[in-house]
């Protein structure tokens, strides 16, 4: 039996003058870029130079819809409707879209960014909003969501394809939800560790949570932090660990 | 023998809370609605009500790009790069025809606003960045460019589809250009001599310029400009002189 | 003994190409503009004009900051920081202030836009961070906040002079707090209850509630909305109603 | 008989989650901060940090405004009026005042950014927007401009304080102005003939142009470009350099 996984980083988060993480470095370990439209960051230009990066590493392009908040990086909370995330999100689909098909490329999935992820975690109307966005531009699109929340419900209601996304330096509660990051031991520092949780949520289906209990997961695509300053040896040493661990690392 | 006449105008040029034009009363006597796409106006949900209208008025749908300036409306000269103006359509295209294909329709035409429409009908290289964007996203969209310009000389050296874009409310110089507005008699305020001018342009395909001199000309859309104080009474009366004189209003 | 009473509108709220409110309507019936920043509304130019046409009706001038939310008109609730709260109203305030002193003027108070002040009326971070950012900028300032909430409570705790604010258009609760707008009775529009519940807040210093018990209450100034369809009537008839009974109109 | 020379430097560029330049290294090494107003770049709470780290180095405060353009890093070339120049100069102007004040310091200085300040040395009604807003707001300021430029020229007309700016790492022409970018020689890398050019500017009031030819200068600031790669060791290398011939680094 074959093991895959997906390695998603969140990619050409620049924005004019202003540079941020590090793509140049990243891209040739993952399997899926996340690419900013415009919203929290992204400008045309370098929506076009990320999509052509991913292009020559054969890494699949997706669309990293963000609130309108420059200013804040799309990481503070905003009061939306469902309307406004479904329309936030389908114009910026659209723009990336563009830029892939400019390119002879084409989309590959939908993944939200910073704030408006974690308010389609938790709310349904705004898990509902992005997933009728995706469903009504392209519903051959997989939607990336946290795994087992409600934003993976609400995309398979409407008969999308989903990918139930984990993390490898979170750790992650008894009710399968990850820890706050304002709460102890919420970040996995340890690289072994990590390794350790990621391997076991890929083969075994399992995640040890914070107090020893085991948690069934899905974990199609592992979100890698590309802004992180060990971004990089991260990466290489994630990538490294899964291929001697037999488990292919490939895009949905 | 037919004549026919697209009959084009700016559309959903609002923004969040501010109001700008005159779509629902012009939306029944056009054929043609450039939308903004949010760069010199246009928020996502106006977008989305925009697209909608026309849609139940049988209009066609068409991008509006312009450039980033939302204090200036888009109607200052920026310096700008070929690039930069094949991004910036890029990625407006992208956000309209999402928003259209996620109601069920899709984009016919691409019309640059304001600005960027004026730049590129002197600036070669910004008509290129044009044309080069709307081949690239999609090639099969109706290139609106100022009648006999360099604009519909580099869409057609693409291959792209044009449609010559004609004015009304504007005179016209023995070489074909318009009078800068800020000389003597650049607009045509009398409307029955505006429709003598369109009418002629249609069917005798010629424009009789300041100095009496005839010039010919392709005029396959006529611009109305929606945010006159009497555009609602002006597009009618256009509207009912075409039909009278035997011209189908259609678009292309 | 003399009865006074200050009316406040918010005024410059164009941008750009757009238009907003009835600024040259209703400047002449009021005695304190709060003027847009540039954030939530209010370009350079629309402030430099505002300011002047306040200085002509001798209107007492004051920064209206908002959240940074052009598309939303900052009226979003956006999670933000007693930090954030201060800088955005620091940058504001002094962006106003310079307006006016370029004109020979200066500012009189500072009043915030929308969301924020319903933040700052909920959250006491919120209401310090304004607090404070008035005070270190320039503490003669008047800040206006809604009346005996904690916004008053916290410009009072720095020594601030304050005007508490009040409404002839919404009805109030037995706690003193207003009836939230989505709740029936919320809005007054009864002009002839409208101003009954004026002058009783200025001359008995009471607010009969909704359930008809009385409120006390300190009514220093008085909110006019400018964008209502029937705000220059409505500004007018208060104008006249207060004359009538003899309460002086004048800023603090 | 003394000298003494201003070193000044952009400063506070970042925007939200984006970094830019070398302010903490930079910042020991000059006299003189120019720190964005929110136009460019300079999102309020990096206004805030970047004033109080100058106030912690005893580095004057100088606004740096910039053109409306973020994704362009105010670099682009804008069409605007002299009034237009005017407005967005008070505005950015007054919001660092602002900022200064409510740190208990104030502004020393304006220096226009980027393609603002190119404009301004070119274009005598942008020259004289700039020098207006200056004097309109606070007369007391002193008006960084490029040496004996129209900027100047239009600042002492209107009777402000001026500094007369020059490069150590551009090559001038007879005419005293700026070899341009494009050209050959425009830039000069090698450190000691940067350091030889600044010391006679300083000194014998004269600049060897590259032709030969000697044209006199009054050098009343020097800008650092805190941008550049080797930045740090650069100031450092000027201030040594500097201290030793007996120059005094001073501001305004």
């Amino acid at each position: 039996m074959a093991f895959t996984l997906d390695l998603n980083c969140d990619m050409g988060e620049s924005y004019g003058a202003w540079r941020m993480g590090h793509d140049k470095e990243i891209m040739p370990f993952i399997s899926s870029a996340n690419i900013a439209c415009g919203f929290h960051a992204g400008d045309p230009a370098t929506m076009r130079e990320t999509v052509a990066f991913a292009i020559d590493h054969g890494v699949a392009i997706g669309a990293h819809p963000g609130l309108p908040d420059l200013q804040g990086f799309g990481r503070r909370f905003m009061q939306i409707t469902e309307q406004q995330a479904y329309d936030m999100t389908v114009v910026q689909i659209g723009a990336l879209a563009a830029v892939a098909s400019s390119q002879g490329a084409r989309l590959n999935h939908v993944k939200a960014h910073g704030m408006l992820y974690n308010m389609a975690a938790k709310d349904r109307a705004i898990a509902r909003g992005l997933a009728r966005a995706v469903k009504d531009v392209d519903s051959s699109l997989v939607y990336f969501g946290l795994a087992g929340s409600i934003m993976i419900e609400e995309a398979q209601a409407l008969g999308l394809r989903t990918a139930n996304e984990v993390f490898g330096d979170r750790s992650y509660q008894p009710d399968g939800t990850l820890t706050p990051r304002n709460m102890p031991g919420a970040m996995i520092t340890s690289l072994d560790q990590s390794i350790e949780q990621i391997i076991r949520m890929v083969k075994e289906k399992i995640i040890v949570a914070q107090d020893g209990s085991k948690v069934s997961v899905q974990a199609d695509t592992l979100c890698l932090h590309g802004d992180q300053p060990d971004a990089v040896p991260f990466a290489k040493a994630i990538r490294q660990a899964l291929k001697e661990a037999g488990v292919e690392i490939k895009h949905l």
